[in-house]
């Protein structure tokens, strides 16, 4: 039976762009092997979600790899934790969170503490401990943000946030949002206790304090959400799988899923990630598994850029350093498709519809002959993100008959 | 935000006519503004509700507007209310009636009251009162025909009809299905009491006894059915919406999801509307409204007709008409399509495809070429009426972002 290869082109969907001469990004670019791809195999435009859905990557993805997002997705909790490279389990409870700074009465006089940059890391891994037979972890982002993971029994995300979401406010005390809410709400006050007195007398906030600058003296969470108890996707589809992605959500969402996640060195999610050695490493780790889903972020980092040019540089480099892939189609099924369309014009994600494109030895041809926005609407398929693992579960001869 | 111009030409959708040189009434129509803004923007084909469903304009409408009529569609009463321009609102019971002549022991001798043309909007006027507190409103249709619309607290169309469908049986007392109908079946019967009294004593019916005509003495309902209760279209879409529409089952839908109706001079929903008017009043109703929908009902009178050439002919006229939307592109994304197909073949709707275009300013531009059933196939979307209002809301830049 052959092997899978899931390409996801982040963001690759575009609109006409003026410096491109009104073409998309992929218009525009040189790409033969994307181009003889779709030519001798199968193309089509698909729709994540719905048609017109204008969706996110975490909830593309989930559809791509054949979980309904309707049913799973919890929140951008869980997804904010795995972008920041934290190991979310089912049942785990996550929030956003802020480092802000309260005054002696509780209040809070600056939800981002000034915009702390530096001493963060030490702050989260302080706050990195257990309460009641509870683990905490928290991991620090960008600036005053960070995320909170919580794991244990009988978590439940039906509970408020601390966050009062505005300068001025008392820090709230969790509360149950109904009887289910109620143990962790209790747990939750009592490490949000713990790790006040762990920040007020912290190295860092006294550094802080010392120099005129607001103590990051109380970590605001909100947003909670239940990491779902997802079918691992071994069961789901009969596939040992494996994910390669610069981008710590993405791989986040395949371990949820029990992928293991394979590290190229030089992913690095962005524009200058190196794409030869992914795909090298995809070839070899194809060997080895029988799914893998590989995501590239430079495509849409530059489509939230706004920058067109840049965009077509990166399809023109993946299109090149993906030429290897023609030795491997006895064996492997190859789909190329993003998780959802980020026009340089609107610099965000839209709902517009993605080119697809299906190949390997003995498959149909058909009409679409380049791959673009354009062309692949002339193509077989017009499907949608929750149809994609289907289809090349047919194509790899891998799927079980519905019937007799 | 750009605004949303959902233009539907009612029974749009045609097959092969002999007379046309087997062409559908759209491909034998020159339609240079159709066609210019399927070639600049993207095209596709449109099923209502589902592939090969043969819908009517209610359902269809409902399904555009992003109601899943297979949840609220409750019957034709209302929907036939409406089409007599009866307000009708949710929680509203409205029935399909009969203007009928009863012996005097009870038995209907004719169900049509001998096809009465005159006096029936008097007769309707004088059934227009209160019993209990529940309104009852009567409107007169064609010959015989009539609606009643019983408005109330705690109505149910769990009842059933007075008519006995045949003549040679008595009027049926209206009996509850189940314990919900019983205060509706009591109150209905109190009414129809009623009416029957002042329909025999009422002049119109002494002048037809005087003239041996046989006497409307009896109004006989069917078909009830309990208006939705909607979510407003600005809840369910975020948008501000109006409709311009000559016929009054269309501005009733709207009416009822919260629309305003905008009244233009000369659209009577026939043949001779004035098309120029109505686009006139449509761009000004953009500048105000987030969202309009009109109608254009020529193009399905014409289908009913059989009449293929009237049917080219009204959509010649609509593409003059709408020369000027191209001014407006920058702040108006347009979506041209149909409720159904009515082929001028068939003389009734079918459940054929129907071409759909949408067009803005910096869309995408596809391989649809020309605005017609045949040529939008190969183009971006192939979707259903239910799909429409998200593809709108994504194109103007509207849609909330499903995840992160």
């Amino acid at each position: 039976m052959k092997k899978i290869f899931l390409l996801v082109l982040d963001g690759l969907g575009d609109r006409p762009n003026k410096e491109l001469g009104n073409r998309t990004a992929l218009q525009a670019a040189y790409r033969p092997n994307l181009n003889r791809l779709t030519r001798t195999g199968l193309g089509g435009l698909m729709h994540p979600i719905t048609p017109g859905y204008r969706t996110g990557s975490d909830t593309s993805h989930l559809s791509l790899l054949g979980y309904d997002p309707e049913k799973f997705y919890t929140g951008r909790g869980p997804f904010e934790a795995m972008g920041l490279g934290m190991k979310v389990l089912g049942g785990d409870v996550a929030f956003r969170a802020n480092f802000g700074t309260t005054d002696d009465s509780g209040i809070v006089v600056d939800r981002r503490a000034g915009r702390i940059t530096e001493g963060t890391k030490d702050l989260a891994e302080a706050l990195s401990f257990s309460v009641d037979g509870v683990e905490f972890f928290v991991k620090a982002g960008v600036e005053h943000r960070a995320a909170l993971v919580m794991r244990g029994e009988r978590l439940s995300d039906r509970i408020t946030d601390s966050d009062p979401h505005e300068p001025g406010l008392k820090v709230h005390e969790v509360k149950p949002l109904d009887q289910g809410g109620e143990y962790t709400a209790k747990v939750l006050n009592r490490y949000l206790a713990e790790a006040r007195k762990i920040l007020s007398e912290h190295p860092v906030n006294r550094n802080r304090n010392g120099n005129g600058e607001p103590a990051a003296n109380e970590l605001l969470v909100r947003g909670p959400g239940l990491a779902p108890r997802l079918t691992p996707f071994s069961d789901l589809h009969g596939l040992r799988g494996a994910s390669i992605s610069g981008i710590p959500m993405i791989t986040g969402i395949c371990q949820l899923v029990g992928m293991d996640k394979i590290e190229v060195e030089g992913a690095t999610g962005r524009l200058d990630s190196n794409f030869s050695a992914k795909f090298k490493a995809a070839y070899k780790v194809l060997e080895e598994y029988d799914f893998l889903i590989m995501n590239i972020k430079a495509t849409d980092v530059a489509g939230h850029d706004g920058d067109a040019v840049a965009k077509r540089d990166a399809i023109q480099r993946i299109d090149r350093a993906m030429s290897g892939i023609f030795e491997h189609l006895d064996d492997v099924v190859i789909c190329v498709t993003g998780d959802h369309s980020t026009p340089c014009s609107l610099k965000d994600h839209s709902g517009d519809a993605l080119p697809i494109l299906f190949n390997t030895s003995g498959i149909r041809v058909d009409k679409a002959r380049l791959y673009d926005e354009v062309s692949c609407s002339g193509g077989s398929y017009h499907i949608t993100s929750g149809d994609v693992m289907k289809v090349l579960l047919q194509l790899s001869d891998r799927a079980e008959k519905y019937g007799a």
